[in-house]
């Protein structure tokens, strides 16, 4: 049976929150912008505020001017207030194309608008560019300098530990209380001299850190496991990196170190059943499967989870959460080239919790890393 | 005719890409959730990931557990790949609600999947949340506060500038050259100190400042003049601050002085003109008539356009561009309690660009100033 061809692609996004425009075009652009493909050619449609520069920087073969198509569309249709499905249906129909593919996001109003002007538009049947999961050598090694950039901030945040007082209760840092939100900044800072911009940083301590996307505030404590996670994304191209460690000053329980060996044991049974070809849900199941035999349970609580309650892993590239996926719900081949992290987890209010997440790229017969950073945490 | 009851919101985003999202449950969440209303209640469905966190600092009277939903949507329709729409749609039918409002950037295959099982959506006339436009008192306080981190970046940069020595075309800064890159750098610290993170920071010189969107590479060279547009993100509450001074380290040419005090004038005009009932396209127009009037032209060439061709302000608060806007494309009546910038700028290739931004809240009789750094700038 023949396969219909794939329509071209169309988008309206800015770069910032769309990895698929910023992959498409290859600029950052703040604001949305018209992208679409026609006739093996890549248009973008952008105001007068942008033209120069994306035409100059940008991959789009041809640049159009915005104005003259809102000009046109008031023009066409004087009684209706005009916006931006109205110019891209004028210059689809200047390039003869009625027909495109458009991501899973793609906004609503327009998608409605221009169904009813008569274009016909696909929803992507998945990824709209499934080659953004398979990642070439510059693209591995963009992330692999995301991942310098986050080992940067991870250092960042050990040496402040080391440096760090205990006095009693507390951590004292250059003679004030150590809190989350220092330790969150010497990390940004440390990003940013490596050229990346590192947003929502976690840096949660005790029982904070048991909400894995609780980003920490207040007071650091002694003997407290602190969750130290940072996805920067590189200012120059896009790419993020993803690291975790999890680290703590003064003197650990002994339950405390069996939960970051039995996490840094998952990682490592992980790490090593990744290869082209490996079901995700299968490599997580292997982590779910380590962490029950030795007695850590997951459950539901009235307040929140416990145990292990997230995925095992996830894509990064342009997106810090992209495909593929290693969870429990929801099957996924990894395929060769495709760049995952690896991140187990334990949670458990009262103990606390403890990440360790590393990066690989998926190969035929295994992974190649592409982060580093020392896994030494008591401090 | 009586009109028709708004229907409740529904969101699927996450809040770094929506501000709708993070002002309708007033929480950080870097993964796009479902948020509803139903019943004058504010509902959250989130993975357990996000459960806990989400349950105790959210806005949301209720959060539902993701997992939950698709377990029985699941079990529903055990031949199809289930995904949001089906959880929403459950979800929906649990709370007797049929029938949504939704943004205009409401993803359309989840748009597609609800209109297709049976629930009614509405596309928003215009905002989701009108009242986002009016800005409450803490609102503008926050607003005043990121702008203060905007000032702090400003005040590092004029620093840095400063400091830097004049060596035939080039600067130096602490021994070595200066660029846009190190401008920038000193800038997000600045921000991160005050607990803001500033991306896409904007540090352009000569040419390069001449695209108001060109965030500036490379060195920076005495008496040119440099674009620097500062506009970081609250750390804590997701407001944003935004303003822009054109600085000149040496010494300005005639041509230079006029266009920035040209621009001073005109901002100072619009400034004046601002309050609530204006027209911002009239606004706008005094801006563009004064720049005419003294011999600056606005044109669009082959490599991009010359003079003013931005809008004059745009409303500011959980993102960085919203409603009102100024500029000379659109009516837009301006409202007594909304922010906006007012930024003109003028932009030649060969003589440099200047822009200079401050922004005011909108009152009955005028607008009131919530930003503050000096216009000194020839350093």
């Amino acid at each position: 049976m023949p396969t219909r061809p794939v329509s071209p692609p169309l988008l309206y996004a800015d770069t910032e929150s769309s990895a698929d425009a910023l992959y498409f075009g290859r600029i950052s652009v703040p604001d949305p912008f018209i992208a679409l493909g026609a006739k093996n050619r890549k248009y973008a449609v952008v105001s007068a505020l942008e033209f120069g520069r994306v035409k100059r920087e940008a991959a789009f073969d041809v640049v159009l001017p915005l104005e003259n198509y809102l000009r046109l569309a008031r023009a066409k249709w004087p009684r209706r207030r005009v916006g931006i499905a109205e110019v891209i249906f004028l210059v689809a129909r200047e390039l003869g194309q009625r027909r495109f593919t458009v991501p899973d996001d793609f906004p609503a109003r327009i998608y409605v608008g221009l169904t009813s002007l008569g274009l016909k538009l696909d929803l992507a049947a998945g990824a709209l560019f499934p080659q953004r999961e398979i990642k070439t050598k510059a693209e591995a090694e963009a992330i692999r300098r995301g991942n310098y950039c986050s080992a940067r901030g991870l250092a960042a945040a050990e040496a402040v530990l080391r440096r760090s007082q205990i006095r009693g209760r507390f951590l004292r840092y250059r003679g004030r209380p150590l809190t989350s939100e220092r330790l969150k900044f010497a990390i940004e800072v440390a990003c940013l001299e490596a050229g990346a911009v590192s947003v929502n940083t976690i840096a949660a301590g005790g029982d904070q850190g048991c909400d894995p996307h609780q980003r920490g505030s207040g007071p650091l404590r002694p003997h407290e496991l602190i969750i130290v996670d940072v996805f920067p994304r590189l200012i120059a191209s896009g790419y993020f990196g993803d690291m975790t460690r999890t680290f703590l000053r003064g003197r650990a329980s002994d339950a405390q170190r069996r939960l970051v060996a039995t996490v840094r044991t998952a990682q490592k049974a992980a790490l090593g059943a990744i290869h082209a070809g490996v079901n995700g849900r299968a490599v997580h199941g292997q982590v779910a499967a380590i962490f029950a035999r030795r007695g850590y349970e997951t459950k539901a609580t009235r307040r929140g989870s416990v145990g292990f309650f997230h995925g095992t892993g996830h894509g990064v590239g342009l997106a810090v959460h992209e495909a593929p996926r290693m969870s429990g719900s929801i099957d996924y081949i990894l395929k060769a080239g495709s760049v995952v992290t690896v991140e187990p987890g334990l949670y458990y209010p009262g103990l606390g919790g403890c990440r360790i997440e590393d990066m690989v790229q998926v190969t035929a017969r295994g992974a190649t890393l592409l982060s580093r950073y020392p896994y030494q945490w008591e401090l």
